[in-house]
């Protein structure tokens, strides 16, 4: 039995989880939170144990790695430190470089450097946590696992931009994608689940999220995804536009006298279902105000109408569909948002159950049987494909 | 029989048509090319005559006009000019506002004028040949036709972009579409020919030219279309990029320090086939080269992919489809590339009989007998709808 340690960092939060490999179960997970801010919070969780948590100020990315480490080790989860025979880490920027997860070495973690410009809050922080766990456990190796790679070798006809073609050679102006870990772990998933091979089927999956982006498969191949050069393009999301004519950006910024950076953050932060409702980026809050508040219900139907637009140019694409696979936080549990996109597509022989679609966060078909396209609900695990990258590279 | 003369201004031509009505026959037609520059052509056609062309340096739009109506009169085409019972106007920027076309009086005027932030190359001088033709013929009334007043009434949901709400109501920040007049022209002139109303229909009609647009129309309503603030966005066209990620564009003015208005010029005229081929924003010389060129190929492929994709979207917004109709310069001429798109979408019961397809510039169904979808070419006819609504304004 290996214990593999999966790694999800951000700016301001670190978030791991320990699996028991090959059996792929959980043996603990945490969150260290608040980063570099007064009362920094430290948190484990384990099965069958109460959770453990502890405040303090200053946290930095070091003795948050380090503090995760010790408590392994101080509570007993580990014996010792190298019974961790590998770490992942997710990677937000790989650009064309990564079509797959790949083993870290030196010209590795420079490449994920040199990427920067493609994920600029991304990528620096991640290769820091890179070479601070190179540090504490010298002897486990670890692995970068790309949001993108999943992208990197979809068709040119899709990833390329109708723009001077020269910017694609000189700049890397391209469609990079994103969420790629969590399109690959539950296409994989349903195709398990319908019990056929990938390459047998044409998948469009959709995961929904505070961020959401929608990808289409075709026999194993991703053929498209909405999210762009960067995850602001694509549906339409909590804060964030998606698609925008670009000559209307550029517009508003010269009427507000505004540059062009800080409009692209007005696009990122205060727009999506925030900027429309002007009441919340979250789609349960809207949920609960749209029958008195025609605003929430605007934001709510515009959000159906992107992810239906997007779902019918990805049949068009595929010329055709077996599956539709709802993911994420909004995918998993949003029983009346999944209804309400169903309920759109009826021409495409797409239905949702109604009482089959009474569920959140676990593993259902949920629509009818005997229809042409199967609707699912598939949990999406990222910190499991992620470890399952790091043995797959890992073990000869 | 009444004659009534249809004027489309730009600012370096003058276009104009001469129609008898009710009977809707051309009776003259001409152009003023080459405005304001040594070598302006002033040309002519009269079915049955011989094309007739003086060239003059420095033609101005006010010599312009007095040289048509001049030209009327004495080439005999009309014995007085009062015979010219109204003139119709393309105007292209109507916002909100218009949502019909409108005899012309001090405050359309007016209003004109002020919607120029919507349509800054189009509407100032689409406003002073109305004066003009107001000085010249102050007996005829005058008709302004918009491009955009198909759209001004589409659903909400389809022309707010998800972007804070108060950029709507302070700045005018929506979707205003372009082609209306060709796409409400080639709507109509579809049921005529499919012998149903139009309110019993669910059409895509596409304008693919030098700019391409695609309009979905839901029981005789405008539900949604592909231009957006600005003609820049939506499908792919021959010199304009369509849709782009706004986070690449600003992305790519600071790698090159180009100005946002920069870019947006860029986009609009250096992108599209242009771009990606580096030959021709013409998709006849593309297809010439594409068996020796990847990159004509390339940009090939990806126009009739972004078609497609906006098909398949409209096809989910419509939740069906009647028919299919390709419309203007490429859309009526391109045999191949309606062929290449109609291949793409076998799975909608779309598909294009190749007999029926050879054929260019006319009234056709394409499709076999018996499709859920009829494919037809429609040539357009934006004069002629400006005409009728001339008729259908002033006439009581």
């Amino acid at each position: 039995m290996t214990k593999i340690l999966a790694v999800n960092a951000g700016s301001s939060t670190l978030k791991w989880k320990l699996f028991s490999m090959p059996d792929e179960t959980v043996i603990a997970s945490g969150l260290v939170d608040r980063l570099n801010l007064p009362g920094s919070i430290f948190t484990v969780k384990r099965p069958g144990y109460d959770k453990y948590q502890v405040t303090q100020d200053n946290i930095d990315y070091r003795l948050a790695a380090a503090m995760v480490l010790s408590h392994l080790k101080d509570a007993g989860i580990v014996k010792h430190l190298h019974e961790i025979a590998g770490i992942g880490h997710r990677v937000v920027g790989g650009g064309e470089t990564f079509s797959d997860s790949a083993v870290v070495d030196k010209a590795v973690l420079n490449k994920i450097h040199s990427l920067t410009q493609y994920a600029p809050l991304h990528n620096p922080i991640e290769a820091q946590y890179i070479e601070i766990f190179q540090q504490l456990l010298p002897d486990a190796p670890q692995v970068a696992v790309f949001d993108t790679s999943l992208y990197a070798n979809m068709p040119m006809i899709n990833a390329l931009y109708p723009i001077p073609y020269e910017y694609y050679k000189e700049y890397g102006a391209r469609k990079y994608g994103a969420h790629g870990t969590s399109h690959r772990y539950v296409s994989n998933r349903a195709a398990e689940l319908l019990g056929k091979p990938l390459t047998d089927l044409k998948l469009i999956t959709l995961h929904l999220g505070s961020g959401s982006s929608i990808t289409a498969f075709d026999h194993g191949k991703v053929i498209d995804t909405s999210m762009g050069f960067t995850p602001l393009a694509g549906v339409m999301m909590g804060t964030r536009s998606g698609d925008v004519d670009p000559s209307l950006v550029s517009f508003l910024a010269e009427k507000m006298g505004l540059k062009m950076g800080e409009m692209i953050d007005i696009l990122n932060q205060k727009s999506g279902l925030l900027g429309i409702s002007q009441l919340s980026p979250d789609q349960r809050d809207l949920e609960a105000a749209e029958e008195t508040n025609p605003q929430a219900k605007l934001a709510l139907d515009m959000y159906v109408n992107r992810i239906v637009r997007y779902i019918g140019s990805y049949i068009a694409e595929l010329n055709g569909l077996d599956a539709l696979i709802f993911t994420a936080g909004s995918g998993e549990n949003g029983i009346d948002m999944r209804a309400r996109i169903a309920d759109q597509l009826s021409y495409f022989g797409i239905q949702v159950d109604h009482d089959r679609n009474q569920i959140r966060g676990k593993e259902q078909i949920i629509s009818p049987d005997g229809k042409p396209v199967t609707v699912m609900v598939v949990p999406t695990n990222e910190e499991l494909m992620i470890v399952r990258d790091v043995q797959r590279l890992t073990q000869n």
